[in-house]
């Protein structure tokens, strides 16, 4: 993996940068659909290449419980189980273990957790982490880490990310006994709330010297002005030769925000989960259509977006479809939202060449009114 | 509309022709993909268009109740509604009003119903349902009719027929009110199980000189052997020189056995009501997804199938992604269902043309093991 910082904002933090993995370049900032299940849920992979997604993630906590990584093997990844040619990042399981699973247990060892399928019993410790993403044969693998609830007073903060860095050392370690050149590793900053623990999780993860670290963490409950003062601060110590990335992050306003401190890739289920729920982003905001105004609207739900549901469909058609329950209805508000995020990240990329991030940035909050 | 007949089988009474519309012409024999709601359930209609679905049917009942007549009509009917560009037939919603209304009452006058939905009366006049299926502009609307069920005595087919020989007359007189050359009429024959009723029911209605023919009231539950009786029967009187539409038939044998009866047309939910449920059709007969012996499998559905879902996916991936019950599941399974209706099609077609009906006929019976 290879990343190059290739223009930079003169009055933020924001960079473009590309981003070259064994499936593919990647233009950053970049957003990445999720794909938990080996699927982008509605979509096919070449509705997501027509929408222009670069690169999609994986969820390794689902993926290890449904198929299991024996059958994925079998296909020699996940690319191709999924039928997907360009790159993917899986997460290394640590926060659906914490959100989703029953009876989750942490020791130095790893994570003891319950299935939230079947509630069989398993272990995952780092080792584990990684080597069933190198049976998924990810482009980019994130360090199993330990996530803590909203609010953590200071000691559990302090006690997770040590432990999230000695997990981070065994995940390098078995990185390197197994090889998979093509296969990169991340690690993740965490240290909840607190400053200083995030500059000491950058820091003790920076020395063991990873090819790009993320920051994970965030958008787990806590007020949206301390979620970007949080990533601020955690963003502005990490290396400036390597990728940012920040978890599960987030609405377009957040995205936005934190292109500005400096980060470079994120994924977020928001496109795709509202879509399901009939939310559809528009550039003043969001539209809900299971409104009763949009019956009679022959309009496409936004005249000058480019993506085949809007070229072809209305606000009527589409209120129609999601009233009814109709699949399609799924499959064309996904195609929208995820054209609307990956229309906003060449939109980011391009001011940042043109050195406009913050007239973009002011742009952006005059549509949405604010 | 115009329709010819451009080859026969020596042996049997199968044909093969040409039905020219106003949104484009059909090969015949033909299957018609169901598409209930506006939208056949999974797939876009370009995803349709590669299938090589030449025509699609709409069901007026449910398109009466949701979105409605008015909502249909600022499209300029259901064409532009759901973007297909392809012919459209619509039912007249006699078989829904039948089967899924509820507190249903039948006089001279026409249907009363209680929609499914919500419970709210309705009354759809054979008068309604032209000036309904105008709205929609279908390319070929259907008579309102009256279905029985099965079994039901000579007296109760009787005046069913006799009803639905009314109803067809009135339904011609307001669509020659209507005008709209570009919509065709047909007319449905009734008279259940009873061959005199059949034959008054077809009788009645070519009196009344319709551009095409179908045969309702097949498939409600009667023994097999009766269903291919009664269809055969009905289409040996109904006139070579316009079309036979065999409504709601049905699997890919049935559609065999009415070829060789000669009917040029049919709809049917089963490949893609199947196809959601886990069923895919083969050369051999079909597999269901959820059997766990495909779990591992790595070969596609049929390897000598040209579908899209056959040539990028496996087995096995069909199979967690229907355990998962992903969405994709049901537009995988639901295009290769159709490609293997739309197939056989093909294959009967060109076998007609080629004067190998019986040939085909047995090959196919030999591929099922039968």
């Amino acid at each position: 993996m290879n990343f190059s910082v290739t223009a930079a904002s003169g009055t933020s933090r924001a960079r473009a940068g590309v981003l070259e993995t064994a499936h593919g370049k990647i233009m950053t900032p970049v957003f990445m659909p999720v794909g938990t299940l080996g699927t982008v849920k509605g979509v096919t992979p070449e509705a997501l290449e027509t929408i222009g997604a670069p690169i999609i993630l994986g969820n390794t906590y689902h993926l290890y419980l449904r198929p299991g990584p024996e059958i994925i093997r079998l296909f020699g990844g996940l690319h191709g189980f999924m039928n997907w040619k360009r790159p993917i990042l899986t997460d290394s399981g640590g926060f659906q273990i914490f959100s989703l699973a029953g009876i989750s247990k942490i020791t130095e060892e790893g994570y003891a957790f319950a299935s939230h399928i079947d509630g069989s019993r398993h272990l995952i410790t780092p080792e584990d982490a990684v080597e069933l993403q190198g049976a998924l044969d990810s482009d980019i693998m994130m360090c199993l880490d330990q996530c803590i609830a909203y609010p953590a007073d200071h000691e559990t903060a302090k006690n997770a990310l040590e432990l999230t860095t000695r997990w981070a050392a065994r995940c390098l370690e078995r990185k390197k006994r197994l090889g998979n050149e093509q296969n990169a590793l991340f690690a993740i900053v965490q240290g909840g709330m607190y400053p200083d623990l995030r500059r000491q999780s950058a820091e003790e993860l920076m020395a063991l010297d990873f090819p790009g670290y993320a920051v994970g963490g965030l958008s787990v409950g806590e007020p949206k002005p301390l979620m970007y003062e949080i990533g601020e601060s955690t963003l502005a110590h990490l290396p400036a030769e390597k990728p940012r990335y920040v978890m599960g992050v987030g609405t377009p306003a957040d995205i936005v925000e934190m292109v500005g401190f400096g980060a470079d890739m994120f994924d977020c289920v928001m496109p795709t989960r509202n879509a399901r729920n009939g939310q559809l982003f528009i550039p003043s905001g969001t539209i809900n259509l299971s409104n009763a105004r949009f019956r009679t609207d022959t309009r496409p739900v936004d005249e000058n977006c480019g993506c085949y549901t809007c070229a072809n469909y209305s606000r009527a058609y589409l209120h129609h479809l999601y009233k009814c329950r109709e699949l399609l209805s799924y499959h064309l508000n996904t195609i929208h939202n995820l054209h609307y995020y990956t229309h906003l990240m060449a939109g980011l990329r391009k001011a940042i060449e043109n050195d406009d991030f913050m007239a973009f940035k002011t742009a952006f909050y005059n549509q949405q009114g604010k």
